[in-house]
């Protein structure tokens, strides 16, 4: 990566040396006539993060970022113009089935041995990040009563248990009025099951039912004593209901108080990567400082997701090739797949991914906006792929197939055991959940001072030539182990914003 | 319809002349050997609100119920035996292009004069039964930050403005990481720009969106004055951005505070009629009742919508005739079509309905559950129908297009201008909403004792003979007036127990 490393001078951001287009990095873009050391004058305006041509670009020829075909000039572009996302043509999604697998399986880097952070220690051997209760449901019809229930308990019992961080209502739009035999079915009833047993719960489940729902509450624990299922039809009214519920939670958290940090190996880590609200800055600061924390966590053995279907489909032929063996490369073509059969469905493709936040912000179109995407991934052997909401079982690198919207994503990285979610933005959003901390990355220095109480990482540093990836790869590295340890609150923690799970259920409602 | 009015003795519902089978009404069911004054004798147990024959029945032979085909024996059925669920064949659906329309329309009954509630009167004419801020979101990355806000707004401002009855975060699953531009995405757009202008929300709006969402906080109200939108990006941080929410919402609050109930004619109303947690009850006691009240508000002049297309699906033969010209009838038969294709999408047909809990109730399949699900609509022409989300725009009978699922149905509902809902539940559901009360009805007095601090109306007593369907018709009429007038609050409002909004989309996510 090339940056004139002058904080006042004009600045932009060239990828790759194939590149022949580069990023404006000054804050309020660069006015035409603007001269860059190199010799580049604008011959207009180009907004911050924004694209401007290196050379001349006939019409038709192949726009170049990341050392990658990002789309075709609609028309003749002259160096030194602003590219905007209506002069690039968008090119084809890969081809699926002629992708190259497992010919670039990356060597294993250095392993890093030592790290460890302060978890709790569950019975059946994983570790948590929280002390929490969590309070399944069923079905949608019992959300009422347990969200009265739940303010009761952490105003009236939760105090009486101080190591035990918080109690979570387990709401969701699923149990019934949903095909629950619909063949897709199996998506929505797993990441309920997986979330479930989520390591942060410590074991001491409890779910509320309603009684005639399609989602048997034994099928969201299967095999759970019905001594820790409360039915409400079986209860005489409502007050009776939030009594109970009060008493089920309080014999949890007399066991979840007894809980004590111990010292854990950071490879007991399930750690989520994942992007919301991207610009143009995504894919050369913060993105690329996540992935090498990435490589850092996957050195030091420990489980690493990146996700987002539609955010690596038009970069699908720079992962398969970094599949450990040819069913890893397969399951990452199948999950393509599965996702472009969905899509087909609802007659869109994967170009309706970008919002006009990411296109204001630089993005021309999906295929910038992947190829940025998917530097989270770092740089590791892919090891494993996991469909929506499967739960992970081993270490290493993993692809956990997952819409892009950031809390069906949440939720499903989740459900697939995650500990900590590192989240990097470049709009900005206050994203939050319940279940785990996110930590919160920003693309881009003005973000990280105007949001100052909300933003965890500043990346924008990269930028400006003030940090590199590598520094601050390791500050998200650090990072997350205080964050797992309880030593480091997140912004979101502090405030207690949090968003709500948001199942993906691509079978119908009834 | 044929009651044995003797509380003692065994009853059984025999619904329609031409009906072979008859429900069991007494607690608990009866025993083999019990014989009804008609000589009639059971010769296994027969639980309560299921079938039991009332004559021999050949192998393929027709079950009939309401008059109506429910199924076909699958094997040789003994007088007095009971008729399982297993027993029962289903039908297929009836056929959309060969059914009747317009030819059978009711006389329009005598119209009720003179009945008036007190409601608010907004300056667009509309009425409203609660006097409630709503804070519109245009994405759900900003719903933490609303609930926090929410939370501080009811805590240390709501209660200066005494007029006002709560303020409620319009958060929903919809606004970015979604297929914007799908076909289908009208759907849940058209559901938010109308539940954004909702008659109980005084017409003092105001949004809260992100700033890089797909949908535009200005479609959320097009035409909208941007003062009345928050752009969270816009904002220097989280304390900046909830202080904003507080004083936007301070300022409305001000202005809501002035408002006073008037009298007004109860034909400004918009009643929406629901059921949940059916059994076999529904069809013979609370929806029967309600379809009084339906005829009752219609012939005072409201608005009466009836939902839930997989409920009514197996019935449309019966609902095509009604409808008041080809028209309507080709728009119920256009919502058939469109609901047919969205679940062969998904691999399954209306049949995906039944819940565990509607068998359980004595439901053999979703054509009797249709069958007893359209009592509702009362017996008045079908005047219009909507599409799913769509205002309502006209007096009369509507068929609002829904889901079956009760939050999103209850959500469209009130997308289409729902004053007052109308929910019939025979297993029993803890259902409200935050929008507008919802008046809940029991179809059997066993659930109205268990549940006497969440049924508001009891129709029970319809199938042991202590009440007529008149009867319990009117009480439920009266109790819209009241409840519309803030004279009686529902159960649900009494605790606050309110289910989330939850959007139809047959859109893909992204």
């Amino acid at each position: 990566m090339f940056i004139t490393n002058k904080p006042e001078a004009p600045l932009y951001i060239k990828v790759h040396a194939d590149d022949n287009v580069a990023i404006i990095v000054n804050a309020g873009g660069l006015a035409g006539g603007t001269v860059f050391p190199c010799g580049l004058e604008l011959i207009e305006h180009v907004p911050q993060g924004h694209k401007v041509a290196l050379s001349d670009l006939n019409e038709g020829e192949s726009i170049i970022r990341y050392g990658e075909v990002i789309g075709y000039a609609i028309r003749p572009i002259a160096r030194g113009s602003w590219i905007d996302e209506s002069l690039v043509v968008m090119p084809a999604a890969p081809e699926l089935d002629e992708l190259p697998i497992a010919n670039k399986v990356p060597e294993l880097l250095e392993s890093l041995t030592g790290y460890t952070f302060e978890g709790y220690r569950n019975d059946n051997g994983t570790v948590a990040t929280k002390n929490m209760l969590g309070i399944n449901t069923s079905v949608q019809c019992v959300a009422g009563v347990v969200d009265y229930a739940v303010k009761k308990i952490k105003a009236e019992i939760l105090p009486k248990y101080p190591n035990v961080d918080d109690v979570v209502a387990l709401n969701h739009n699923y149990g019934c009025g949903v095909a629950i035999n619909a063949p897709q079915a199996i998506v929505p009833i797993r990441t309920l099951q997986n979330l479930a047993v989520h390591p942060n719960f410590g074991g001491e489940m409890m779910i509320v039912g309603l009684g005639c729902e399609k989602l048997l509450p034994e099928q969201v624990i299967p095999g759970f004593d019905k001594s820790n299922i409360l039915s409400l039809q079986e209860e005489k009214g409502f007050i009776k209901m939030v009594q109970a519920i009060m008493a089920m939670a309080e014999e949890r958290l007399i066991k979840l108080n007894e809980r004590r940090r111990v010292t854990c190996p950071v490879s007991d880590l399930v750690v989520g990567m994942q992007c919301g609200g991207s610009d143009a800055f995504s894919g050369v600061t913060a993105n690329p400082a996540v992935g090498y924390a990435t490589d850092l966590l996957v050195r030091a053995g420990a489980t690493v997701m990146f996700s987002e279907v539609t955010e690596v489909r038009d970069a699908i032929h720079l992962l398969t090739p970094r599949a450990v063996d040819e069913g890893v490369g397969r399951a990452l073509i199948r999950e393509m797949k599965y996702y472009d059969h969905y899509l087909d469905l609802g007659e869109v493709d994967r170009s309706a991914n970008t919002a006009p936040g990411n296109k204001k912000g630089g993005l021309a179109n999906i295929v910038e906006k992947a190829l940025g995407s998917i530097a989270k991934s770092g740089s590791s052997p892919i090891s494993g792929v996991l469909a929506p909401g499967e739960k992970a079982a081993q270490k290493g690198l993993l692809y956990a197939a997952t819409p892009a919207s950031d809390f069906i994503c949440g939720t499903l990285q989740l459900a697939s055991g995650m500990h900590v979610q590192v989240f990097t933005t470049g709009r900005g959003t206050p994203y939050g959940l319940a279940m785990a901390p996110v930590i919160k990355v920003s693309t881009r220095n003005a973000l990280t001072e105007q949001w100052a109480d909300l933003i965890d990482v500043n990346a924008g540093q990269i930028a400006t030539g003030e940090a590199t990836i590598e520094e601050v790869g390791w500050e998200i590295f650090r990072l997350i182990i205080e964050v797992a340890s309880g030593h480091k609150k997140t912004w979101a923690d502090h405030w207690g914003i949090y968003n709500d799970l948001c199942l993906f259920n691509p079978a119908p409602v009834t």
